[in-house]
């Protein structure tokens, strides 16, 4: 008989109050709360496929087709969630894992938080752990921070927490993706070239090098909590303004870190253009901006302003400045898959 | 006889640390001190003659060879200083005032301060008022606050104060324009459209709205002292790292202001690339970027490194990114010119 194969999908989460900045670099414990919507799998996701087998002679790591090399201290780093799972389940055997996204990785579309929310629910299956959410979180927080978020759907909270151990530093979920349905997010793609300084350099700069830095965590904390008020009234207007504060507020102490780190471009700032302007002839906020670790935009507004939003862009798209747009509702979260659409040969133990 | 017409000219200045906010809004008090080095005249000034004169029937100010219109709010703000510097010197003719730029004004350039500096000093003799450099830069301030320390010649702190009547909130010379000789200022010009924000709206929209602005006063307060020290020992490696920090941080604070103020565009990017780049390949800082309220940049670097320097640019004038580049030395700040500059026709009481 074969060894059982479990396979999960995720998806992204677009942060609108966000995580830029670590108080301890080996939990992954941050300065400062942060809060995201998780998007439709429908649009982007990851699927993984892993298979714990005594006939694999060693741990095993396809992404997007491509074998893995685990002697790699990047790789290793984030592996370590495997590792660390696998002793928790008191597990030994070797493990065979197949992952692909649906979308370009390292392009500040959220690829890591992704792929390794969708690994830790995986495993947590494949291992048995039967861990409950919050605490599947927290492993997934020490892969890749914000990928926290993404084990739940709707609009989640990753908690700050004040423990050095980092037990309180978990994700939890504040409305579920059905409370507020014509939330949708325009996902609007100015570049697909890999980003020149990493998240995680990026950030350890920014809190080494700058100044300015010192507000953010109090401020962060106070936009959060902002947030979830606007959220539950479904005020869109008041959230618009939250989002595309902490978005400029975020690019702008990385703009003032040394050396200096520079996501937008100047179709990031047409775009930003056309959304204010949008806004301003609307006479209240329809549309938010909100940047990543990238200079592609998420435009979150509301499905009956869609019309409005894709006009305003229009002109980009048509000068070629945007290359595509994708929309996205909010998602549910990860969940297991079918064996039908398991990524694993198993009679060859290898990608299918 | 005719009635005497005194002329005078000053150039502007280009910040080192700026001055981004006021605590005060009708005196012009800045919620931190600032520095500067006072430009050449030889390059970018102002040409201010001034007439007083019982045939005069009521006071007249070209500017740039256009008749202002004196019941305008905002030039009648401006215009202000010249009221009180008349009361102060007990005078009551009219005046007759004829200024020109040989620069652009609105774009960035600081043309407001080497004007309202110039007017200054030139009233300063006009009225035989005979205040010394520091009463007169506290006159300039309250015409447009970093014209005070264009009244100045060389490196030129103004200091924040703390006094209510903002007796203590005054220019002073560092060092003299001779103490530096190989320091230069290249002034890139992208743009000559007019800015869209002015600078003293977007000041008052970054202090009243902006949480990240707390942290600015005492950040620059601590770098005016360090830019002082780099200058005192001429470690231009040491001071090109401030200046580059300072204007990140002061256009981090308008980014991060709600609505965002966005002064540089994709041009004043490329120029914070090359330079960047260029102090990279060179292993230390050979040329730092600063920018004011505007897009075009001044580069600030040393006689020896311009070759360098213009070579990085190179491209970007290739590609017309550029307009053009003007060098400047540091000046020695405004003086009085001879009657055959004058700008007055004395028989027709109009500008020649």
């Amino acid at each position: 008989m074969l060894d059982k194969v479990y396979t999960a999908q995720g998806s992204p989460n677009i942060a609108l109050v966000k995580y830029w900045g670590k108080r301890n670099e080996r939990l992954i414990l941050p300065q400062n709360s942060s809060i995201s919507l998780t998007l439709s799998s429908d649009i982007l996701n990851t699927t993984t496929s892993a298979m714990l087998s005594k006939k694999i002679k060693k741990d095993m790591f396809y992404l997007d087709g491509k074998l893995q090399n685990l002697e790699d201290k990047e790789i290793r780093e984030r592996f370590g969630m495997v590792d660390s799972m696998r002793d928790l389940a008191k597990v030994k055997e070797n493990i065979l894992i197949v992952s692909k996204n649906n979308f370009p990785a390292g392009s500040g579309m959220a690829s890591s938080a992704s792929g390794i929310a969708t690994l830790a629910y995986v495993l947590n299956g494949a291992l048995g752990l039967d861990l409950n959410p919050r605490d599947l979180s927290i492993i997934a927080r020490q892969g890749s921070g914000s990928a926290c978020r993404s084990i739940f759907g709707g609009l989640v909270v990753w908690h700050r927490g004040s423990r050095a151990d980092g037990k309180d530093s978990y994700a939890e979920q504040e409305f579920d993706e059905s409370y507020w349905p014509d939330l949708i997010d325009n996902i609007v793609v100015v570049s697909q070239e890999k980003k020149k300084v990493s998240s995680r350099a990026g950030m350890r700069q920014t809190v080494e090098t700058n100044p300015l830095f010192r507000q953010r965590p109090p401020i962060a904390e106070g936009r959060v909590e902002e947030l979830i008020y606007a959220y539950r009234q479904r005020n869109f207007d008041s959230m618009a303004e939250l989002i595309m504060a902490d978005s400029n507020e975020m690019h702008a102490l990385m703009l003032s870190t040394r050396p200096s780190i520079r996501y937008l471009n100047n179709n990031s700032f047409k775009i930003m253009d056309a959304i204010e302007n949008l806004n301003e002839e609307a006479g209240g906020n329809v549309a938010a901006y909100t940047f990543d670790a990238g200079p592609n935009a998420n435009i979150i507004t509301l499905s009956k302003y869609k019309d409005q939003v894709f006009k305003a862009l229009k002109p980009l798209q048509d000068s070629k400045d945007i290359l595509y747009i994708k929309t996205s509702g909010v998602g549910e979260g990860p969940r297991m898959l079918d064996d039908s659409d398991s990524l694993i040969e198993q009679s060859r133990l290898s990608p299918k």
